[in-house]
């Protein structure tokens, strides 16, 4: 283990932590004062002065040894880095709401880091100001770690990177990069810079204040879907807002380097000829019709536009993980309820900022399904899969198949677990908020929906889920690894 | 494809079936008579002159043509026969139950034949003898199919035939038949009708009289579940006969040729050494321990003994998939429930009559899960994996994975399948009736819950359940390939 270069890397992560708290702070300074914006932004301050503190430590810890990095090294930056970030970052939190546990403090800031958008205040359009900045800023950031940083700290590995990085980014790596990461990484923060601007940009034109305009920006192009209103995206009451939203947040959940590849090349082709994409927006279109389906048949008694926007919007926020609300969908009809369960596990394209388990791995499962299904009664036939004209090779399927194994095992284990921390919470609840956490979705249904939150839940229940979010948006392997003792060993 | 080897061995089920309706209608009129009776007696007849001229048409059809049998045939004879025994197997209870839909009929004796035990009938202790006999026989020579047919027919395959016999003895095979497959399909049924003999007399000297002691040994040694009472086994109120089926549920849910092998040669050492069982006797342990904390915490205020025999037996019954009740075990507290919930998917060993997913399909996924955490910073280390002092090879790990990801697929498709049937069907309700349908368990929780029955449910959705627990029983792939148009080729 080479501890010099995770040292550093961590210095990184600080320093840029201690940025984006200063920034907050300098917003809270920018709109006018009272005491609940005094002591918030004194959090900030102090979450400001410890972030740089420990880069300075950091720092000097890391000042000797070799600047090389291998997979573990990077696993353990990234698995630390998401977890550390998610500890600095609850301070403000901690030092501005009355009340607040440390736990609580560490989910809701875990939940922005990871952009999963659960949060545990009951009443958010009274925090202040530059609180709602920092919660909905630590979600963009986490979003770009997420598509940017994988690329960035990946960009100073070797070859054998490529298993790292074509598991967060399967299937689409090399014609792209053609080897020159840092280029790509470069490249991708761009993109992620543009769609924010103009996010943000047609969020105002809809109406939206700069103040709300820039904070839903930063958690729609990151799927993390924190709110500045208590009533999420259904207290604007704007159908041109909601619109906007639908538009970025499916794009958001698109891979960005077929974005990339799109914008560059071919144009709308290149998106219609990749198979991921084609499945994730036949998902989208196929469960918003369902749902519409059954919001008509149910006759909630509004405009059809209503409805159908309503259903739409639901649908993509749930699908790309986002979380934003409009509709209580958690009274909607059971098989409307049953398709958005489903729709929380299969989540957005892989490179995305989206979570769940990914469309491409659920498509790769279920082409294996079929192979294994023709291999029953044709043994002797052995036919290669092509993905986006590309065969995959048996280790790669083999790992996505163990991927959804390992999905499997961690909801099933985390059912149990938080079922003895909250042994009042009902199946349905429970269900829906471990895989609300875990994929990174933000609400789930039953007491943890849309107009709910996670406030009463206990507090180990809360440090739990956090790490239950980290656990996923880092794809569990770069958290499950840091248990592993062989991982610490000085000179293995 | 092959059909007059098909047909030859769809003529011999039919003449099975035949014979067993035949003894189910002598039972019949060994009882005292009433109207009731003479319908069930009629049906009964019905339903065997039914099956014999099935056979014969059956027989004639496949006169002609070579007697080889490849993977294909074996699949299509597996599926077909189960389908078209339920179908059967219907007849009784459609012609002697009043106001009984041939679905629901078709419900009750798929669930028979597939050793599931869920009912449509909500006052079962009424039914006339001649159909409760017949009910619970259709669950032991659906147990003695699952472990024996799939060895019988097997032995007339090739080499080739091993593909598809380990998929359902992973692991277990070569060391007991060295290739004489048809001595061990004769070995295993000499096992199952001890075991059967040893459960009913075992029943008899608890105090049950010999119908009851028959008909509970019939649905004991197949984890079957069905029971001559409406309250199940609560119905018997005696510790000791739920002791003796605690004892015969448990050996049955372990595999055959484990047993087989313990009794010939090392003895108890066998099965300590052998992990699958291992693994089973731990999690049986574990989630009994668990189950017996909630309720003492839960505060039940019945006698110590009642209430560790209530977890015991309630554990042991949902494990090995049996699903008889002693206790409402819906009404127990969540984490109980989700505990029960854990261990439907679980299910028994490979090769026993139990369902679920087997323990050593799961163990096996977890262990491919520590290997890809390790590989994922660890890239050159390669380790085989071994189970029972046996090296895996790649692709038997990989067909495991797919089997956990295929199993996943089923259940959140009939999820969405069951609740657009059934709109009003609780999330909880729906999902444990799919898993206690798909895994061949029986009761679910909620509303279709041990003192509930499946009854209320529409017809569609009893014909979709039963081919869903069919498709269970015979782990997917003889269902699924009925499906697929290329093996309905004549030449291919
Ligand atoms: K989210
Ligand atoms: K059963």
């Amino acid at each position: 283990m080479n501890y010099a270069i995770i040292f550093r890397l961590l210095a990184l992560i600080h320093l840029a932590i201690g940025f984006a708290l200063t920034s907050s702070f300098l917003v809270g300074i920018a709109f006018p004062f009272d005491d609940g914006d005094t002591y918030a932004v004194r959090g900030l301050e102090l979450g400001a002065g410890i972030s740089f503190l420990l880069a300075i430590i950091f720092m000097v810890l890391g000042r000797k040894g070799k600047a090389t990095i291998f997979h573990k090294e990077a696993l353990a930056v990234i698995g630390l880095g998401w977890l550390l970030a998610s500890t600095v970052g609850a301070i403000p939190y901690y030092f501005s709401v009355e009340d607040l546990s440390f736990a609580s403090a560490f989910f809701e800031s875990a939940s922005g880091f990871t952009t999963t958008g659960a949060s545990v205040f009951s009443d958010i359009s009274n925090l202040p100001h530059a609180l709602l900045f920092w919660r909905s800023l630590t979600q963009w950031i986490g979003g770009l770690g997420v598509v940017v940083f994988f690329v960035a700290i990946l960009s100073f590995l070797g070859s054998g990177a490529k298993v790292l990085f074509s598991r967060e980014y399967s299937g689409n790596t090399e014609d792209v990069f053609d080897g020159r990461m840092q280029t790509g990484a470069l490249r991708i923060m761009l993109l992620y810079l543009i769609l924010s601007l103009l996010c943000a940009v047609s969020y105002r034109l809809t109406g939206m204040g700069w103040f709300d305009s820039i904070c839903h920006m930063f958690t729609t192009v990151s799927t993390g879907g924190f709110s500045t209103l208590t009533e999420s995206m259904a207290g604007f009451n704007s159908p041109a807002a909601e619109w906007v939203s639908i538009l970025f947040m499916t794009l958001c959940g698109m891979s960005f380097l077929l974005i990339l590849r799109g914008v560059r090349r071919e144009g709308v082709k290149t998106f219609f000829a990749n198979l991921e994409f084609v499945s994730y927006l036949g998902i989208l279109v196929a469960a918003s019709s369902f749902i519409i389906l059954i919001l008509f048949a149910s006759g909630i008694g509004e405009s059809a536009h209503s409805i159908i926007r309503g259903a739409i919007f639901q649908v993509t926020s749930i699908m790309t993980t986002t979380g934003f609300a409009t509709q209580n969908f958690a009274a909607w009809a059971y098989p409307a309820q049953i398709t958005l369960l489903c729709l929380m596990i299969v989540g957005g394209c892989s490179g995305s900022t989206a979570g769940g388990v990914k469309v491409i791995r659920l498509v790769v499962g279920f082409r294996s399904i079929l192979f294994h299904l023709e291999r029953a009664f044709r043994p002797h036939v052995i036919r290669p899969m092509r993905v986006n004209k590309r065969t995959m090779s048996t280790s790669e399927i083999h790992e996505i198949s163990t991927f959804l194994v390992l999905a499997f095992f961690v909801v099933v284990i985390s059912c149990i677990v938080v079922s003895i921390f909250e042994p009042h919470l009902d199946p349905l609840s429970l269900f829906s908020a471990v895989l609300a956490c875990l994929f990174n979705i933000g609400p789930g249904l039953g007491e943890v929906g849309p107009l709910e939150n996670f406030g009463a839940l206990e507090d180990y229940t809360k440090v739990y889920l956090g790490i239950l979010m980290i656990m996923g948006r880092l794809e569990f392997y770069a958290i499950l690894v840091l248990f592993a003792p062989s991982l610490w060993k000085r000179f293995s």
